[in-house]
């Protein structure tokens, strides 16, 4: 059986767990106390020497890493039901989209980062949280602008089924939420976010439904 | 015939010159100078809401954004030859390798944020450069210690064609000699760098080759 290694109130395994769901993939769960700094010891570096979660053990071994790149190998072993588009283009932007959240706004966001601003930058809490803002507020903006270049009103991001998009949008919003970031104005955002947890899969994936949640 | 739009100094348009060189397409540069903003105006924006470089806007006249997006159109929609393994664990892990690079490094080093830490952070040019040396360090050490768990020894990062992970890892090393991180105890990130950048889709793709190039 795969084996998840993941952390309750991380995005990127928030992320994987919304995809399980989807496609109905049974996994060991491997809980990495990131606050404790367990993924820092040997056992865990040498799954991902860059001491992050998550991480996907194979039937055969191997590891993968990236949450992005463990979504895409789920699709391609295991297909149906699928999370992204068959259609070139439309998958392109589904990753584009993706690739918005994962490459410019989790980054900035994530507790390493943020324990280097309030540690060795000194920053102060209103300095934490208006960098929050900024990043986390202009990168959602930038997403609903995106949503609403698309043509219809589908329920979900790039369509009537839930996808890649949708994996990432999540989470992300979630995590807006957690930091006191307004995104109230994110009429579409806050529309498929809302179609989105209406689902069990999305529910199940919750941080607060994870066995290693704490309050 | 594409439309490429992107800025010399950018990392993610340097990936997607290298995959055109490589791939042997022909595109049509349009250059957008960060330096002075244009990306935030009206014209720009509408092609990009994210206001960031780069964009491709296809025959078809549809965009797409996101450096890795992009590449992996470009390799389906030009698949000859290929950038990325047809095997699927070997593709999540070129994928996994390239997202540690686009999704944990360069997010933290790109002009925005170093904007921000300057500007309304207030941080000094020191503080400024132990940001980019942990970073940049940091997270080339997670790439050496990755490409020393691959088997053999390749010419390139995942065989001995050059593909996406090369791509991503040339950039990612010219920026740190940019921003002076030393580097110089990662020994097989530089020799795969130095292989890449023997070749002439990758010497062609160089930030100094570009038209749009300012010293």
């Amino acid at each position: 059986m795969l084996k998840f290694h993941g952390y309750f109130r991380s995005s990127s395994s928030y992320r994987c767990r919304i995809a399980f769901n989807l496609k109905g993939i049974e996994y060991e769960f491997r809980p990495v106390h990131l606050k404790s700094g367990v993924q820092k010891g040997d056992a865990f570096r040498q799954l991902n020497p860059q001491m992050l979660v998550p991480a996907l053990e194979t039937d055969e071994g191997a590891t993968l890493i990236q949450s992005l790149a463990i979504i895409e190998w789920l699709d391609e072993t295991y297909p149906d039901p699928p999370v992204m588009s068959r259609d070139p283009l439309t998958r392109a932007q589904e990753r584009g989209f993706a690739q918005v959240i994962a490459c410019e706004i989790h980054p900035l966001q994530n507790l390493r980062v943020l324990n280097y601003l309030t540690g060795d930058l000194g920053a102060s809490e209103d300095q934490k949280n208006a960098w929050l803002a900024r990043w986390l507020g202009d990168g959602l903006a930038a997403c609903e602008e995106l949503l609403q270049q698309q043509a219809g009103d589908t329920r979900f991001c790039f369509g009537d089924t839930p996808g890649l998009a949708d994996i990432c949008l999540v989470p992300q919003v979630f995590s807006s939420e957690r930091f006191d970031v307004d995104i109230s104005g994110l009429s579409r955002v806050r529309e498929i976010y809302e179609n989105c947890t209406a689902l069990p899969e999305f529910e199940r994936a919750h941080p607060g439904n994870q066995p290693d949640f704490e309050a």
